[in-house]
């Protein structure tokens, strides 16, 4: 029989890491014997709550490219040429060394040669002539700048020094930067495009920061042929000053933007990060890419938690906690910013389909139960009604199979009885090209009734290439996210539940623990470091343990038999003791553990007999002592440990403990603090 | 302590379901005694192999459509008009009952009126004029039939009995039946087009089997608007008489196809199909979407077996078995079997990524390691050839980042390092237009470099809009499978390493067991079913467990204290005794249990202590006598069971038992019979 110490769930909110090696050694295993403690985290270090008001990158009056170039393909040509042909109504002005005309316009030999105020300066010049412009811009009274030019810290030992003083320049002058190394910026509502994108993207209310200056340009170019409307694009580069909290922050004050997208590859800030999300998702879904989910992970120490605990993790539940939906792919992103811009979010469980043909009602039904969403269960009214207007052959379950020769009235019916009833609070209408299908007056009749009922999302999967293509384009432009594959309709409103589930959630309370005896914690870590050890004995970190209030079985450290005695009597029979010594690794097996004890002799002749057998087995041993411990029967063994995140900060493990722990992994981790729930 | 029986590992083709409940049972969990024993599983009843030549379907020399129309709107108008524009070089014959000129051709009034042979009729009328025109095939001589009508199995009992009568008309006449219910078939390399699809869809070497036909319809609009090459296109409907298995046997043999794909909701023949599948997948990849994954599922008997095995779980197991791919979307399905139409298989690991922006390459390799494919580390050689000939900048490891200023020169560069590189088994092209990105140049590099490296698939992720349309369709057009979003190249990848590591599977030589004590099963199974119960007691179970030739503790049913003592004896001490009655459902509760007996005055005393205690606690309990088992020192648990697909025949289960095994699920499944492996 092992003996099992019972420790008392207390709140999620122990931020106490006990490893339980000390058990499973007992019951025969052969693990060293480690208990760790870690002080409880505190949460004063978080920084206040600050509203940045980017402006002069969101709204500027006036900009300066300094850079500007007349030779086509050169970067600062491009961006002239995109400024000026992208509609921006404030002043712009053109910086280049050697002036004369650009592009038909005058151009001025230095920043400090423009005759009027610049907001914003956009600097696309080689590295090493950058501070020395950015003095100038200082002198002028810009605002912010926005760098495009790279050879800072992304290239050498010299370039992060570079941008150091980069920094410090920026700093000096009280301005903000974006970049270095970044490809710009792109307001369609402003507008203006200070970026490399040929074309404007239509005008829409995305908001997308990216830390990969390509990937933008690619999706730039990929929404622009899909015709996804954009708000504003912002590409991070180095993140030397400004990076995606600030940009976050400005996007959430923005009546412009209604949803804000991220591809992250890092988050230096991670605390902040978080509590900044938290309040902005309140307001608006935020959405992310995490780049770099593979390299980074599991390289933490070598401890049960260490081990289980990616970095990955510790984004995954950041971005959880704060309600940011994470998406697997870029594709994905985009396809769910669409519906949250055009549609409402559902306000319970229960999602009809309405399709003209079996398979794709099937497959769109698998995976609905797959993710975890709620087929809804027509009202009598709602069957009635259909079986009323349908066809016999047809399903009036759900999905509702309305059949391959359906005309659009069929669908117009059926589309309107699923919306009318109470359990529907979302809907998928499907649509595969069949023989008698008229996809565009379909289209018609779905769009109108998803004007007539706003309250319930309603996403479109239309089948197909050219036999749908218009009917698709018909119902993207008039605010029904249209999808040409079942999956992406059904994971797109898997998004908007994740949201509208996120915002429903209690607000973060979590407990405040008064009784924590702080002193002795502090008396017991002091005594260990003093004496060399970074590993806690048991009879201290129990001792730990109940300081923070949580039930753990009495362990004490006895030095003679007479005193172990009398720690028995104290704690009550039977008792369990323990040789102690940071040299004896596998106390079981040279006879340091000796279980059961039922009286005062027992003990004596215990304590006697686990010395001689230790000395005899080690006589080089440093022995602390033997540690005389409450016998506790079996119970279920639980893991609870803590890792501190260097981005987000304390993880908190809790799970099944024993032996198959690092098998089996049946852990949770949540960031804390957490709310008691 | 409890007891446990060492259940030892036996190969894994047996079949035999052991609860563990006996053991949790004694250690003190409250569940009640059950075993089940289960034949062992014969392979007799597999049926021969027997190849289907359905020529008259994929290759027919002649084709009557009966039901011609010359109604615009109409099937019969649709499948005329296009079988006539298809290209199709065989006699048309056109069938109308009331005769006339149709889209300027001659129809006859019955196909007995039609001069030359008829190999395939295709039959487009009400469905209750099928028959007796079937009949009219069957007399002219006709060798198969499509019946494209509805109105069978699909719709009612009645349409059920009708398309008993038509398969049983169909046999007579010693012809085969493509539907009814179905849309028809496409071919691109007769080639013709019998069904509702208006134009053709690009040649290529794509067979697609279709349970939806709306699916097909709608996968058909959409290959043509993406301009993916297509072979051979089948809707299966209601397969009356041919289904997936007999087309699958066909475009296997069909030179013209080269991948199969599936869309099944249903598989009849089970066994058949994973034995021609697994045939078929060493000659061909076949790829398949099931759906229907959730609403069939765990509705199999409250057995742990059944609760855990889902009825999906068979289909992903069988399909795993026999190598078919099994797929999550559609869209993923054919962007799959273009890899595999143009490209070679991975020889081995070893994936290297060229590109021209650090995010998509990260992106790329987050998802290699996430789906267990392995990055390739390159040579020395291939680094130092890099390093010579990039910019210092770029990243000469894996990713191989060549910088956003990448001209095509160097990606040819790059690509063809990569390509050399004996560590670099496959390759994955990422381009993102950036301001100094020739797409197209670089595409054709690509193309040129794929063709000089034949043995290493090369797939490209060129991400964008119409940037980077033009070198896609380049790359699309000569046999280099592109991509506008990494995950997309990166699982099609994973696509082919599946089937390449499939086909380097040890062929499946299942060990057969001769030493199988079978006359004393069948025994303990007469015996059990004379005695009206359906569940064993543990000392048959363990006997039969033991015929099976898996070493169980001795168990021994003792009616009197003597006859317990000398089993005691015989298999000797300590030993456990318990209480055997089908109405004592909690023994250790009424103290029908007693372990740990040591000598044979102990069993006598535990003998009538048991009964006095038994007696006593149910009196009218039907008492079979108390087993005296070997006490067995503590050991891992095991469960192995084995559940009876309806579909797929017997499924083995081997994992982690004991008291755990419904809450971790920690349990491996596979279709009998197996290799040892």
């Amino acid at each position: 029989m092992g003996q099992r110490e019972s420790i008392q769930e207390h709140g999620i909110c122990l931020t106490v890491f006990l490893e339980k090696a000390v058990n499973t050694e007992i019951i025969g295993e052969k693990s060293p014997s480690k208990v760790f403690i870690v002080t409880i985290y505190s949460l004063s270090g978080l920084e206040g709550v600050s509203y940045l008001k980017l402006d002069a990158i969101f709204r500027p009056k006036s900009v300066a490219i300094i850079g500007a170039s007349n030779t086509p393909g050169k970067v600062g040509y491009v961006l002239t040429n995109n400024l000026l042909k992208s509609g921006y109504a404030g002043s712009v002005y053109l910086i280049n060394v050697r002036g004369g005309d650009i592009l038909g316009h005058q151009s001025y030999k230095s920043i400090l040669d423009v005759p009027g105020d610049v907001e914003l300066a956009v600097i696309a010049i080689p590295s090493q002539y950058v501070i020395p412009t950015v003095e100038q811009c200082g002198e002028k009274g810009v605002e912010a700048l926005i760098v495009i030019s790279a050879g800072f810290k992304e290239t050498s030992h010299e370039g992060a020094e570079l941008e150091k003083k980069l920094v410090e320049t920026v700093k000096r002058y009280g301005m903000r930067l974006q970049g270095p190394n970044c490809l710009g910026a792109i307001n369609t509502h402003v507008p203006y495009d200070m970026s490399f994108a040929s074309t404007l993207p239509k005008k829409g209310s995305i908001g997308f920061i990216t830390q990969s200056g390509a990937l933008g340009t690619a999706i730039l170019d990929w929404i622009i042929a899909e015709e996804i409307g954009f708000g504003s694009i912002i590409s991070l580069g180095n993140k030397a000053d400004l990076d995606e909290i600030d940009f976050m922050e400005a996007m959430a004050e923005d009546p412009d933007i209604k949803v804000i997208l991220l591809y992250l590859e890092s988050i230096e800030r991670g605390r902040k990060f978080l509590e900044v999300a938290e309040r902005i998702v309140k307001k608006k879904p935020v959405m992310a890419v995490k780049g770099g989910t593979s390299s980074a992970g599991a390289k933490a120490a070598g401890s049960h938690t260490g081990a289980l605990v990616g970095s990955f993790l510790a984004y995954q539940k950041a971005f959880d906690r704060a309600g940011v939906i994470l998406t697997e792919s870029m594709e994905d992103l985009f396809n769910y910013a669409v519906a949250f811009t055009q549609q409402s979010l559902p306000d319970d469980e229960g999602i009809a389909i309405v399709t003209n043909a079996g398979g794709p009602g099937i497959l769109s039904t698998d995976l609905v139960e797959k993710l975890g969403l709620k087929m809804a269960s027509l009202s009598e009214e709602t069957v009635e009604k259909l079986e009323e207007s349908l066809p016999e052959a047809a399903s009036t379950g759900n999905p509702v199979d309305i059949l391959g020769d359906a005309l659009p009235d069929r669908y117009a019916v059926a589309v309107e009885c699923a919306l009318q009833d109470p359990n529907v609070h979302a809907l998928v209408v499907l649509l595969t090209p069949q023989a008698m299908t008229d996809a565009l007056t379909t289209a018609k009749h779905v769009v109108d009734l998803s004007k007539r009922y706003p309250d319930k999302p309603v996403i479109s999967v239309f089948m197909g290439g050219d036999w749908v293509a218009e009917a698709a384009e018909h119902l993207k432009d008039n605010g029904v996210p249209c999808y040409n594959f079942p999956e992406k309709g059904i994971k797109t409103l898997d998004a908007l539940y994740q949201y509208s589930r996120h915002l429903k959630l209690p607000e973060l309370k979590p407990p405040v623990f008064d009784d924590i005896d702080r002193e002795t914690v502090r008396r017991i870590y002091d005594a260990v470091r003093k004496d060399g050890r970074n590993v806690l004995f048991p009879h201290e970190a129990v001792a730990i343990v109940q300081a923070y209030g949580v039930n753990a079985p009495p362990s004490m450290l006895a030095s003679s038999a007479e005193e172990a005695v009398g720690f028995a009597e104290e704690i009550g029979y039977p008792v369990v003791m323990k040789i102690v010594s940071p040299d004896i690794m596998h106390k079981t097996d040279i006879g340091g553990v000796e279980l059961n004890l039922n009286n005062a002799n027992m003990v004596r002749i215990a304590f006697e007999e686990i010395m001689r057998k230790s000395r005899k087995a080690q006589p080089l041993a440093k022995i602390y002592g033997i540690t005389v411990d409450k016998m506790v029967p079996r119970g279920r063994e639980m893991i609870i440990g803590m890792s501190r995140d260097p981005q987000f900060g304390p993880m908190v493990m809790f799970g099944l403990g024993g032996i198959y722990v690092n098998f089996l992994k049946d852990v949770s981790f949540r960031l804390a603090p957490m709310n008691e729930r």
